[in-house]
């Protein structure tokens, strides 16, 4: 819980993300970073005597006792020109959890306390670093599936969207004190601004909070990724297939692939766009065969799914059960494979039935490969169904900044229903000042304590 | 692969752990580094011109369309004073994996290739940065479980062991400086130096040797760990016997709790002893009530444990199916959990039958916490056989250190052996030469490309 009472301690962190590497670093903000850093160092150079402000400073890290921990870059980035705004030290220790640990451990104990989640990003809003919007633009960044995951977050990083947001209130305000001439000139009052005029202004205003809304819609599978899953019996080769698409397009840089108790899910990313495989009946199967043989598929997966790949045998025809668990199914996001094409008894006719349902099919052999190019390009297809890679400055909102563009929205709305009922500009001015006082949520000049540890909780810890 | 003939190409890679977090670090290594960094880089400080040697340069990376990717911080370590011996760029971006795979993807298309596991560390020992076991002991500093690891790690990196090698290399080159002058002036043979003296000094260094090889033995818990497997029925209360030893002792600083297909594993940190409690019969219990009411216990993992902790239900007797399944276990390494002594009907003489058996025995309630405390002093005693804490400077070899100390042990004692045997001293000689070589493969002046390669393809990749 993000305090402001606690605003002034010093904090410390690991910012980055746990388990072993080459490097991690230790990030300390706030009054007492650099003495804390000058209690625990000693400089390898002779010449040093203290931190000089963005340099790396190699030495040695050791504990109250003396006792050395590890080899250490230092670097010291005094307030106001750090990612917190305040005094700034990170250490650049080998990256193991004991050394990081073992290294944080002294920190606090020289009188820092341990950050809570993306309480440095909080720091840096808190004290005028960042917007709101780019304060959530990191998380996004950090969290971002996809290279165009990653651009869409990073425009709103670099204070695009809240430039945006600024732009439009500044519009509304105009618009409020021409109100306000009216108000207190009203002999004036048509001359200075008539009904239409306001509509005008205030539905160019929305119209453009509209493209953003839509933006977020378009982007929305290069964003959050979408959800495909795997359906059929376990003998028609959801496996295989799982591996077929698998070995094409695991990424370089990817997520291990994970496990739960329930289902089986790995990501691949077809040409920058992250698919999360999910098959429903992942480990089970491999318990018990007899279970695994039938056609159980998790029905809340399948709602949450973006698109269901139904795999069937079509070396012999399809019987009963597999059609009594295709009919059911959104035939808009169902997409039916037919595999084994590389086995005699193969046949188009065999998948006939299903197809007779309205769903659309794909050949493929997940054994030989044929097919699975194209089944690619089809699941891409039908998971954006028509929407491009992003542009290089789409404004794409996150769900909290779009709850808030429609409150604005409804309020301009009524807005201008009011306008042309001849409400008394006077109430209209009020209509006003909500629109942009809701607007000001998303560059966080206004907003409540809950919003903003509701936004920081979702960071780690160390950023 | 290391090989020598790309030792002059510009290698780069993460430097951090996979993952999501604050910061990520791609690391550049080689004679391009500045050249690529300065194309994909614009600072944000107008008066920059070039990246000023160990300086933090803020400022954006772009990708070659010069689009953003990310706001990050550079720094120039110039050749021969960085890590690896050359020129060496650093990045700090935001840890996400699309960010460092865009980053690096960009890196990698102006003339780096991607660097093999361990290639940093291996150029810097290429480069005379470091020797051979100090490019080990950063691994190990890496991957130390434990603090006490990381010390025994630290210690072998700041060169302590490669010192003491070199120390006992040299005394057994003077010794044979000696038997080269007795065999060049054959009439002052004795007075030069006596079988005796040679074997008097030979046995100082074994003995020298031998307090590291002992080390070896009675650090092992303490660099890697111990393997605690909990056994017995799952009505006995394992799971929560699990928890409630994880509840108290779970690092703040740990592994993500970590499954198998086969068996459960947790970690736990026990006063700096890593722990690794891992329940045979992990997940399908879940699946299959039936299996797992049995005694099935994986009996690859029963050979492997350092310590069998078996649950038993002390609230009624035992039965012989219990019996039988302490029976054929190794009673030096089982603890018998004599557990549920909150239920009324528990009682220490329904234990008995297994004591009798010669197996020591503990009372816990799981549920109530009642005994968990002495449990892990037990539990810590019992793997640490009387082994405290390692001193400061002690000189762990690892594995493959450890065998080369054997070899050099052995070619010693056959030349003590020679040489009370009366063999002539330029035989001798080529002895002394053997150990003295064998010596060297421990700092590396010594030593083979398949050694080499063996090494470092056990680091991660980044380092």
């Amino acid at each position: 819980m993000l305090d402001p009472s606690r605003a002034k301690d010093t904090i410390a962190a690991i910012a980055t993300p746990p388990g072993d590497g080459g490097v991690g670093i230790i990030r300390i903000s706030g009054p007492l970073s650099r003495e804390i850093a000058a209690s625990l160092f000693d400089a390898a150079s002779p010449s040093f005597t203290d931190f000089q402000p963005y340099r790396l400073h190699y030495g040695l890290m050791h504990d109250r006792n003396g006792q050395r921990l590890d080899d250490v870059l230092t670097a010291y980035m005094p307030a106001p020109n750090s990612y917190t705004g305040e005094d700034v030290i990170e250490i650049n220790c080998h990256g193991g959890r004991a050394i990081l640990g073992a290294v944080l451990e002294e920190i606090l104990s020289k009188g820092a306390r341990l950050a809570e989640r993306g309480e440095f990003t909080y720091r840096a809003f808190m004290n005028g670093r960042m917007d709101l919007s780019q304060a959530e633009a990191v998380a996004e960044m950090i969290h971002a599936p996809t290279k165009a995951a990653m651009h869409l977050a990073q425009v709103k990083m670099s204070g695009l969207l809240g430039e945006k947001i600024k732009e439009l209130k500044l519009r509304l305000e105009h618009l409020r004190a021409q109100l306000v001439i009216a108000v207190d000139f009203p002999e004036d009052e048509l001359e200075c601004l008539s009904p239409e005029e306001l509509v005008t202004v205030s539905s160019d205003v929305r119209s453009e909070i509209e493209t953003m809304l839509s933006a977020m819609d378009r982007t929305r599978a290069w964003r959050e990724g979408a959800l495909v899953v795997l359906a059929g019996r376990v003998n028609a080769g959801k496996s295989s297939l799982m591996n077929s698409l698998l070995g094409r397009n695991r990424a370089i840089v990817t997520d291990q692939p994970g496990t739960t108790r329930d289902y089986l899910e790995e990501s691949v990313n077809l040409d920058g766009l992250t698919i999360r495989l999910t098959d429903t009946a992942g480990i089970r199967e491999t318990d018990d065969a007899i279970e695994a043989a039938g056609l159980e598929m998790g029905r809340e997966l399948m709602e949450q799914a973006d698109l269901i790949l139904f795999i069937t045998d079509a070396s012999a025809p399809v019987d009963d059960e597999v059609l009594d668990a295709v009919r059911p199914l959104d035939k808009a996001k169902t997409l039916v494979v037919l595999n084994k094409a590389d086995l005699p008894g193969f046949d188009l006719t065999n998948g006939e039935p299903l197809t007779d349902l309205g769903v659309e099919a794909q050949t493929v052999s997940a054994k030989t490969g044929t097919g699975i190019d194209t089944l690619c390009d089809r699941i891409r297809d039908r998971v954006l169904q028509g929407a491009g890679q992003p542009d290089p400055d789409e404004l794409a909102p996150n769900a909290r900044q779009a709850s808030v563009l429609n409150s604005a929205m409804q309020e301009l709305m009524d807005l201008e229903a009011d306008a042309m009922g001849g409400i008394p500009y006077d109430l209209l001015s009020v209509r006003l000042e909500t629109a942009c006082d809701t607007l000001a949520g998303i560059t966080g000049e206004i907003t409540s304590n809950e919003i903003l540890n509701s936004i920081f909780d979702s960071f780690c810890i160390g950023k």
